[in-house]
């Protein structure tokens, strides 16, 4: 099983994809190829004791800029790093994909060049999000689709259920849908047909949830809309940002409070692991054949590390299969 | 002016009500008529020093209990609390309510019994949000309304305009519609629409803004539908609950962190405070004839005092004329 890494992608590139790699190399021997400019990625390699170890190169001439738009990447740039990394899936050369770069483009490129498993409508973008105990709970979709239909959302219902039992070994997750209330009552028309196709699923589903069940532990898989799942986590992130800014500040304000706060510099940062993204790398596009993983831009290397980790995991698990066939149980069932 | 306080409403009723009703006497000269049990509601003034304040005390003979259906509030309790402090508004007893209770209830009520200002279509509900510098940002529609059109969004935007110029202060506020982000090619067939029909206004438009944009100063006013708005709402609370109970548990892990905890006391505080909703009392129900505050059920006094002082402030600024000026304003442009 080969994970294909682009090199060019993020805000420190080539220096951390290839750091990522080394280290998913050495801790878990997962095999990489590292994709873009071959003389900077070579000579990236070069400053650290990579011989011997899992990892190839193939040069790509190419790199799609972050602020880029979508459409002008998709058409002009056709040898960009992240448009080999979906060839080289394409062509069975790798098995998964790992980027820093940018996320609009390197979904597009994916859906485009690798394309969706068989029955799957829509892939989406799913991201774990902290809970109080324990592990984490899948968000999808946070991006990918703005607009969906009922249909949609019980696919990612069942790519969210694969991945939670895949990747964060929940057995039978338990499924709930975003809403604006638990009642029956509640819950717009893609929220009560979602409901009602859910129900006749063999999935766990426990009905409508509300925004506070993404972060409280009673749920381990919420599906929702790309629009919706979008401005809850930009939200989120934002109001998590602004606890700390106000908290910093309010430390730096006098001596005492100073001293406190290296007192409990410890537990500072255990809570901003809390509240980190890296520890399953970034966001997958579960639904494409592969799987592809799509980090932030500001990603340090452990986060491509574990990015690469958890696609290897995705692989070893069959979890795209998994995905197709429970998709075409519900087409046999008659739900979908 | 006069404000009527449901005296029966919140998990600390009547003594909330009460309590806030005094304080807001007491400190800004504020008239209002406390509604509920009368027997209680005497009872619980006569433990204060309430004599020669400006308080009146109606009766109402029910309760609507915070986990009753709001259909069955709505039908079967027509001398509820909150019905009657409905029915003092309608009856020009009263010019705005301030209530603890149930808010769908309150909400039902309130449109159906006192009825929307002329032109708006629908009322919505509005909160602040912290941000990290000054003045908080208005977010609407939280709840009010699942489902809406691109009109119902520009009314929103009116709305809470008027309601950041006068009960913020703030001039000129900037006025922005939730999307998925912040090109023109973003956002769903709602934004979008939304977008065409604002850029016609004399509003501060400044386009489609991302979920970050709710809580880092960046937008004064933030529209979005009542599904979208509730579940971003609850999310950051629950990352925010989340962010603190992850805190709390680190800094009482050792003797370290607990002495440190206290040295930093005071800067907790004032973190809480930042995000306390109590500052403006409550959600505002927006558009319909004299204003309703719906504060939460756990209303301390001094959130009710707030709820009953922004009221009055409502009123004091003809919030409501102007509302509906704006938006006979949009008619005659044929925006609406």
């Amino acid at each position: 099983m080969i994970i294909a890494v682009d090199a060019m992608g993020g805000d420190y590139a080539p220096a951390n994809p290839v750091l990522g790699s080394i280290a998913a190399a050495r801790d878990a021997g997962v095999h990489t190829i590292l994709v873009g400019d071959e003389d900077a990625v070579r000579q990236e390699l070069g400053k650290h004791d990579a011989d011997g170890l899992p990892i190839e190169v193939v040069h790509a001439s190419e790199v799609i800029r972050m602020d880029e738009p979508t459409l002008t990447a998709l058409r002009s740039k056709r040898d960009s790093s992240i448009r080999v990394c979906t060839r080289l899936v394409r062509e069975g050369k790798a098995h998964g994909i790992v980027t820093a770069g940018h996320t609009g483009a390197a979904m597009a490129i994916t859906k485009i060049v690798v394309g969706s498993l068989p029955g799957v409508k829509r892939p989406a973008l799913a991201l774990t999000v902290p809970t109080p105990h324990g592990k984490p709970a899948v968000f999808l979709d946070v991006g990918a689709n703005v607009t969906c239909r009922s249909s949609n959302l019980v696919q990612f219902a069942i790519m969210g259920n694969i991945f939670a039992e895949d990747i964060l070994q929940i057995k039978r997750p338990r499924v709930g849908v975003l809403s604006n209330g638990e009642e029956a009552t509640k819950g717009n028309e893609l929220v009560r047909k979602t409901v009602a196709l859910l129900e006749r699923t063999s999935l766990n589903f426990i009905g409508p949830v509300e925004g506070r069940d993404l972060f409280n532990g009673q749920c381990d898989v919420i599906v929702t809309d790309g629009f919706t799942g979008n401005a809850v986590l930009k939200a989120a992130e934002s109001i998590a940002e602004l606890a700390f800014f106000v908290l910093r500040k309010e430390l730096l304000s006098t001596w005492v409070t100073k001293v406190a706060a290296l007192m409990m510099r410890r537990s500072f940062k255990r809570l901003k692991q809390k509240f980190d993204y890296t520890e399953y790398g970034g966001a997958l596009l579960l639904g494409v054949k592969g799987v592809s993983i799509i980090c932030h831009g500001r990603s340090n290397p452990q986060a491509i590390k574990n990015a690469i980790l958890v696609a290897a995991d995705f692989y070893d698990h069959r979890a795209s299969e998994r995905i197709s066939d429970r998709i075409s149980e519900l087409y046999a069932q008659h739900i979908l």
